[in-house]
């Protein structure tokens, strides 16, 4: 077999066997397959596309790559959730506490931030001592002991996938369908969760930037898992305009528990009990409105809330700061946005509001760029609000006073005003199984 | 700019600008674009095209990447001859001593041959004691002298186009006609003729398979000729069966010989008198039906023989032979193929016979293999004649025993008889200006 000819067939748009997508995998991940060849039939793959099959084989495949976790001496229903990327997506730190809460065995590994989106390992890293990097006996002993962890990547969860993002990362072969599915399912179904809850993010946060898309994603990844003998569904949720009201890792943590105390907005409530609920269909087997009633309950009660403790707790956070979030570092400057005139919210650009919060040291252009937990932003005013001349729409945190004016530019660019009242995105589209 | 936004534009199937395709030629050319990027770029490329104007300001870059030949000093009109490759292809020799016979300049660079099409460098050093690596002052004193000089290409013409070629090749991004075209023309222009006549070949044993094909990459080579100033007419010509009688280096200078004394077969003549016809137009300026004329008067009254044969001796080689070609070695082997029975030759294949005279040592699989210059393949017979049972109907001939049978194998698999006899292709398909 040779690559040349594997790279020729999809050229020609045709369907490669589980042989050839074997040998491009291994041969690329081993090294014996050059840079150069790997980004011309990505190109191919970006341009002529990869059938069910195909896409389903590249998974399976990438996934074999490196470690598949064992989670089989986990008791009970193992459940994972992910989310395709957004700015203000808080909804992990809701979800996971309230399953575990309720049951379920949530086993989860998260990432961490780059560019306009955050990750759920920085977020933590906000509480004081949390500890992101459990061993896999500490991680799956945790989970059996209280029913959930959340930790980051293991070092050897899907090199091919790596290995191949960093290259379509500067060949422009990130957009492309069959390849965003494989690469997320890749490590899904590595990290070992018999079920899996995806948020395909829509609208200007989100890499899926129209619906159509957004859905073509989800039943990609769907069919995928099912290829794969896991239990899937895929939510669409909107990231139009940022999750909630806050954007930046402690200020997000402190919105978390605020939801979990049943004080959270109306859109982040709505996504995050939706997927709570998808996730307990897997564990409880019962109807949905059961579920939705259920976290409802866990929420209601404090058991979830009781749940976020009693992680943080286990992997070393001070659990003082969930009981008073008070606690959190504070950002030593602030800055208030004012309405330019009497009207109403339009649009927000969620991109640019995330890249905002990167300009306030929320986030990282590039791996391992040190980040400022308690930088952020707060939005006092989202889409189809009404808003009054000289009215705070939101507010601006960051410890690097410098910081403040290229953020408040690229914020003010984000927003767009109206006479007229807006229509509000709906909170979720559809839901794909 | 950056190279990631020009793949991500030519993979949206944009037009690139002059200036996007200068920064990607020069980028690479000079080490700062890495394979992996201007590998994507290729397969976008590939599939997603490019304009006549995209196609001209590649060519273009390509030409000025190294040394542009100045043949301005050169009295008289200087042109060019190209072919797209094929097997028994010769008539290199034949029209560009008929064009220097009637007063033309041709100062021709050549190439080797690679896989199944052989090379005017290797035919010509085939001649005792030829040299084929010319500085630029001799080639240029040479052609002002006695009109005609042809040399192996210099170290530094189109440097971009080789090191983009070697890396088409290994990623299956050749089969582009803009890329194809630009390839050939960059070489063509930076050769400094003012007339170029492109032989564009079709069938079998070209690369384009089919005359549409053929005839579009030729329009695209007339079309990037004129953008930069240049006369180019291209002839599409059959190359469905090899051209004329033998295939290999010193058998094909003899058949070439043969024909500049007029007895050529008749679809070498066709060939060789209607690009020769061409180049005279660029030359003289007089109507084809004058050019025709006077080539065949060059032939019947030894002219351009004669200038052959001062070329040879110009160049070093011992011009003897041209006049008694009994003295060129022969091989020691040989062997006859013979009919299996009464019909008539329905098909040959003519890519699977040049990789049978590869595979007696007249060509070479891979760059700098030594060529063993009496090997090669003299038909008996050809497409639409007939053959009895036991018939020869080709001669096998090489030094190496071994490699006979090899040889027999691949030439037998390439021809096809019937009982009925098979329509001729013509020898010229069409002619685009």
């Amino acid at each position: 077999m040779r690559m040349y000819d594997i790279i020729r067939k999809k050229r020609d748009g045709k369907e490669l066997s589980d042989e050839e997508i074997g040998f491009f995998i291994d041969g690329y991940t081993g090294g014996a397959i050059p840079d150069y060849q790997a980004s011309a039939l990505l190109m191919a793959i970006c341009l002529e596309g990869m059938t069910d099959r195909e896409t389903a084989a590249l998974t399976l495949r990438m996934a074999e790559s490196g470690d598949m976790i064992d989670l089989t001496g986990i008791e009970g229903c193992t459940v994972d959730k992910h989310s395709t990327g957004g700015v203000g997506d808080k909804t992990t730190l809701i979800t996971a506490p309230i399953v575990a809460a309720l049951g379920g065995k949530v086993a989860k590994m998260s990432g961490r931030g780059l560019g306009h989106t955050g990750g759920t390992v920085d977020k933590l890293e906000s509480i004081e001592g949390f500890r992101t990097s459990l061993s896999p006996e500490e991680f799956i002993d945790q989970v059996n002991r209280i029913g959930l962890s959340v930790t980051g990547q293991s070092g050897n969860l899907a090199p091919a996938d790596k290995k191949l993002y960093a290259l379509r990362d500067v060949t422009a072969t990130v957009d492309s369908i069959p390849l965003i599915a494989s690469s997320i399912m890749s490590k899904k179904l590595a990290a070992g969760s018999r079920g899996i809850v995806l948020d395909v993010k829509t609208g200007s946060g989100a890499f899926m930037k129209t619906q159509k898309d957004a859905e073509l994603l989800a039943e990609k990844m769907v069919t995928i898992g099912r290829a794969a003998g896991r239990n899937v569904t895929a939510v669409i949720t909107d990231m139009d305009a940022p999750l909630g009201r806050s954007i930046g890792n402690s200020l997000e943590v402190k919105e978390a528990v605020e939801a979990l105390r049943g004080k959270g907005g109306s859109d982040l409530m709505t996504v995050s009990c939706e997927l709570a609920a998808e996730m307990m269909m897997f564990v409880s087997g019962k109807p949905k409105q059961e579920c939705l009633i259920d976290v409802k309950r866990a929420i209601a009660d404090g058991s979830a809330l009781a749940k976020l403790r009693e992680m943080t707790a286990a992997q070393g956070g001070n659990a003082e700061w969930i009981d008073d979030t008070d606690l959190f570092p504070k950002a030593e400057f602030s800055l208030d946005i004012i309405s330019p005139a009497d009207g109403y919210i339009s649009h927000m650009d969620a991109e640019m509001i995330g890249t905002a919060s990167v300009l306030l040291g929320a986030g990282r252009n590039k791996k391992d760029e040190p980040i400022d937990h308690s930088a952020g932003i707060i939005l006092r005013a989202k889409t189809g609000d009404a808003v009054k001349k000289g009215d705070v729409t939101a507010t601006l945190y960051t410890n690097d006073k410098s910081r403040l004016e290229p953020a408040r530019k690229e914020y003010s660019r984000a927003i767009e005003y109206s006479d007229h009242p807006a229509e509000r995105h709906p909170a979720i589209y559809s839901i794909i199984k």
